[in-house]
């Protein structure tokens, strides 16, 4: 994945987090490890893959203190004072004492050889997304020590500089030292700000570090999605001032796909180089493609957070934009590079939403003859359609990038307003069909919480689903209840809709949060926030009963206990139907490939649709017990390789 | 770890839901695979390992259904029907076809041969904790198919026959062919029973497996915690059916640690062998020592469940009685062997909570010569104190089990009501000290939620914490305010104490449910329901400002919208400030050992402070280098063996 970067064009690829020690145990994040020379290895595959396509590697050594969990090494947690982990899990962090922060400084130093052991060109002291023990001491209301490690700043930044200077001392002569450094909480006044002590850091280590690579905190500020902050280059204005405090080269981030952002971020002296995390997962050839002047190839990240919510959850990455990523090892795939196609073959492509489109477009990448078939007048399917929903605007990528591709090949035909059943499919003769016919959202009701019991639905309510929001339809007047049993964002950014067009809304929910699963994209916090402050009436734990003679009828979760909600309409957001009309009347009709992908197969996240588009075309003229014999690679821990 | 239970005499060692197929990728709990050939080393290591201490080995061979997510194999999620997953992730779930089946099927067969040639002895098809496929083309609600696998009950069990047949056909020759099957989904009417359907199915297929392995679900009923099940064998009315109906062995489960009721089970005709998972864990030699007559030397199960808590996050087994658990292949640990003395020694545990009983004990059997020495009336410390809560009387057992062996050995003297400063433990001349002196709550509030911004505590609320509770102290008459910012079991406890008592209790926690932790040991729907039919008024998303003048002062953790509740009395349930006072004290002090154990090392669960005793006593006469060097052996992936 990382040597994906590097052949890319990225200048410097550098891995994630690496914890420096069993004190630092991220698990069940899958963060990178170099707890001892054990490591060595794993982290040698990723240098030298990095180095053979041309880029320097860089590693970003962290010890999290009481970020981490410890969960796998059971070993104490520290911090700088006494306090509860960063987690709600009950375990409590230990103030070091002197001798710990000796001890630390030695595992950072140790860890920072065998960093460069392992072939690593820069190593980052860390103190970011308020995740590391750097940061930690830095702040007043995690340290509040009295010997000279804490109180004045200056005490505070001690242990930073130290790990700062130890690391230099001990691989200074081989490698630069970068420091990454949050410089704003963005807490205002109740946390530390670029304006204050943010900016007294940095001129306190100016000319310390080799490189400058500045952010803002936490993470769900660093890395916000496009819903909640749409503009790319937004932390531009609290790392501008770095560069006018140190000598040292500045890199930045901030969801930067835009070259003239980037452009005018160097030109204006904001930064030096242009680091992204997201961009370069969306599109790792992105430096290659504005190198090259191919600006219009660039798949721009739509800040969906797919990435993260894979991390939260300790699977492999994955991409909304690039099906590829993640996919790079264990099933071989390019992000540019796909198969030509063994022999000629003509295939149809049925919808042109996430799925079709993907997979349109790599067939067509094949060489092979594609139509593109879509029912409605536009193309993008649900992608089109939730694009316009608030916040939601730069998930129109999804489609601009396939669209734009597809419109520029020649073997390529597209049709809309072209609803086609399986006689004028059969009648086309195309002897390859790829059905990427969507789903479409119960109005029934029923979904996880209420499989058992199905709710009664009567008269007196206006059901609707979120087709016909994300339709343009809007409810009669008069109070609105969304019942969300789907957890992702979608019923929270329909409640957020209706309330911002003037309806009384109530989101009723089994869980406990409004959207939990946007928990794992860092949103959940700004969601509930957000329709609290529009004035949605929020019941957690509540399960959908009925809906008749005006009101939806739930019950408590836990107790039973039932509640009445007076409402003209209701919004169910529970389960999805597959469309698969087309696909059944093709089977047994003599296609040579019949196929059904995307949401049709399996209603799931924008991202599964798009990647079951791209396998579907990966996997076209693959003999099927080859697809399915041949999952993927996998590591393996080797019988007898466990002993130390 | 298996080899482990099968020294402890356990006839059979089975291991856990291990996956045929990456349909079914348990990802993010770390279960056992079984995909294709390149998983059966790693078997081959357990059934190996079991069969050289000459138990047998049974694997349970399971399809996941719509209980796997699928998240690292990015596979289409099957089901009987369609269907969301079970869990709130944005995903669902497609019926499976006829060729799905038979795909299945194969799966399945392939298994059970790839199995056979891991060494498994016994060989399971799986239908139980409402977690497999098997189970669920079982269930109605799961079940919508109008073909011969759904609708009548014969149908609906098609499948599981086959899977049975298939088994038998593919490793009957040389391996027993079980069936695990839950025959009671506790639900009433509204849900299989043992008296309707379950016991049906048991008579439709009574001869055809060679094993019955039968228990009810789901987890959190097959697996419920002593605080709300306290009974050992509770499945017995559900399962005591089976035997009547089949010839064939049964097997049945219950947290079965008492000898006299697994006596009774078999002489009753309730099971012919009797199953445990957790009282395995708890204590691996259990059949060991029955058979020896050493019933006094059980280490009995408490049922807390921390065991599944470790499986729930994706970190490796744990238990609070057996220290052990999970460190036998990773540091060498047995739980009835320690490494005897290198040396004469004495030593001093100064804390009879569980990390100073465990300390001491292990000491003790290495042969040092132990003063364990207390300050109370009584031995146990927090875990004395916490089993006079509701629902918490078996955890006694930490203490009981551990008091018991130091009782009978003739190298401990035990002194309760001694208090020791540090002078005093000077003037004992003991050269090697332990210092258990554990943790008390905090009084101020501040907490996770609080560090920020502490709370105003300023007069005219009677403010307590936890040890006010747990020692017998109860508030003044009139309201009661308890303030959750800990997440794990004890505020939900005393709220429960508080409501049973007859107070008005208001619960506010910033956290979105009551007790959040207790989520992972299967226990917080009981919690929160529990809590609610007490009448206990639940504020969620609360984060506390100040206690004054009859008022506890919250505000909303989404919005900031302040709230207040009138109230007499607080109690405070953040977080608990470490008693290191003897610690600091005998610093310096020329003592050969110094160690710091248990809650005042780092306040966590009672797990914790019994492993942290426990490592202390291995860890002593170790050079410390070593002791750090050596955290642990790891499996470490070869590069190069990822290789296909």
């Amino acid at each position: 994945m990382r040597a994906m970067k590097a052949e890319g064009g990225w200048a410097v690829v550098a891995n994630q987090e690496t914890e420096i020690h069993p004190t630092s145990d991220l698990s069940p994040f899958a963060e990178n490890r170099l707890w001892d020379a054990r490591d060595i290895p794993a982290l040698r595959l990723m240098t030298d893959a990095v180095h053979d396509k041309g880029a320097l590697a860089a590693i970003e050594l962290v010890h999290n203190g009481n970020h981490a969990q410890n969960l796998v090494s059971r070993a104490p947690v520290l911090a700088p004072s006494d306090m509860s982990l960063d987690y709600p899990f009950p375990k409590q962090a230990r103030a070091m004492d002197k001798s710990d922060i000796r001890t630390l400084r030695r595992w950072h130093r140790d860890a920072a050889i065998r960093a460069r052991d392992a072939g690593f060109d820069i190593v980052y002291v860390y103190a970011g997304h308020r995740m590391t023990l750097a940061q930690h001491f830095m702040l007043p209301h995690m340290n509040r020590r009295c010997d000279e490690y804490g109180g004045s700043l200056e005490n505070r930044v001690r242990l930073t500089r130290e790990l700062l200077e130890d690391t230099k001392e001990a691989v200074g002569d081989t490698c630069a030292v970068a420091f990454r450094f949050a410089v704003d909480e963005m807490l205002g006044a109740d946390g530390m700000q670029a304006a204050e002590e943010g900016r007294a850091i940095v001129e306190m280590l100016a000319e310390l570090p080799d490189l400058w690579d500045v952010n803002v905190c936490e993470w769900a500020n660093d890395s916000v999605t496009t819903r909640f902050q749409p503009q790319d280059g937004y932390q531009n204005d609290h790392i501008s001032f770095v560069k006018a405090v140190t000598s040292k080269p500045v890199v930045g981030v901030g969801r930067l796909t835009s070259p003239d952002m980037m452009l005018s971020m160097v030109r204006k002296g904001i930064v030096d180089l242009i680091g992204a995390a997201r961009p370069s997962i969306a599109d790792p050839f992105l430096p290659r493609k504005i190198e090259e002047g191919r600006i219009d190839e660039i798949r721009e990240c739509i800040g969906c957070n797919i990435c993260i919510m894979a991390d939260s959850v300790g699977a492999p990455i994955r991409c909304t934009q690039n099906p590829t990523m993640g996919e790079e090892w264990r099933r071989g795939w390019h992000p540019e590079i796909i198969a030509p196609k063994g022999a000629e073959a003509k295939a149809l492509v049925v919808g042109a939403g996430p799925a079709g489109l993907e997979c349109a477009m790599q067939l067509a990448r094949r060489g092979y003859d594609v139509t593109l078939a879509e029912a409605g007048p536009e193309l993008g399917g649900r992608v089109l359609n939730e694009s316009r929903l608030p916040g939601l605007g730069a998930w129109a990528r999804v489609r601009d990038y396939r669209v734009n591709d597809l419109r520029q090949r020649a073997n390529v035909n597209i049709y809309t307003n072209s609803r086609l059943d399986a006689a004028q499919v059969v009648e086309l003769g195309i002897p390859n069909v790829f059905t990427a016919t969507g789903a479409r959202w119960r109005a029934d009701g029923v979904g996880r919480s209420t499989l058992r019991k199905p709710p009664v639905i009567g008269a007196g309510v206006h059901v609707m689903t979120p087709d016909d929001i994300v339709g343009g339809v809007m409810p009669p007047e008069g109070p609105v209840a969304v019942y969300d049993d789907d957890h992702a964002y979608i019923a929270g950014v329909i409640a957020e809709k209706l309330a911002l067009a003037g309806y009384a809304v109530v989101f009723v929910t089994p869980e406990s949060l409004v959207s939990s699963f946007t928990a794992l994209t860092l949103e959940q916090h700004r969601v509930q926030t957000r329709l609290i402050e529009l004035g949605v009436d929020i019941r957690c734990n509540r399960i959908l009963k009925s809906l008749d003679q005006g009101a939806m009828q739930i019950a408590c979760a836990f107790s039973g206990k039932p509640q009445a909600i007076a409402c003209n309409s209701a919004i169910l957001v529970t389960e999805r139907i597959r469309e698969t009309t087309l696909y059944d009347g093709l089977r047994g009709k003599g296609l040579t490939t019949l196929e059904l992908i995307g949401d049709a197969a399996g209603p799931a996240l924008i991202a599964d649709a798009v990647y079951s588009g791209h396998k579907a075309a990966r996997d076209f003229e693959r003999p099927k017990e080859a697809v399915e014999q041949d999952w993927f690679r996998r590591e393996r821990v080797e019988p007898g390789t466990g002993v130390q």
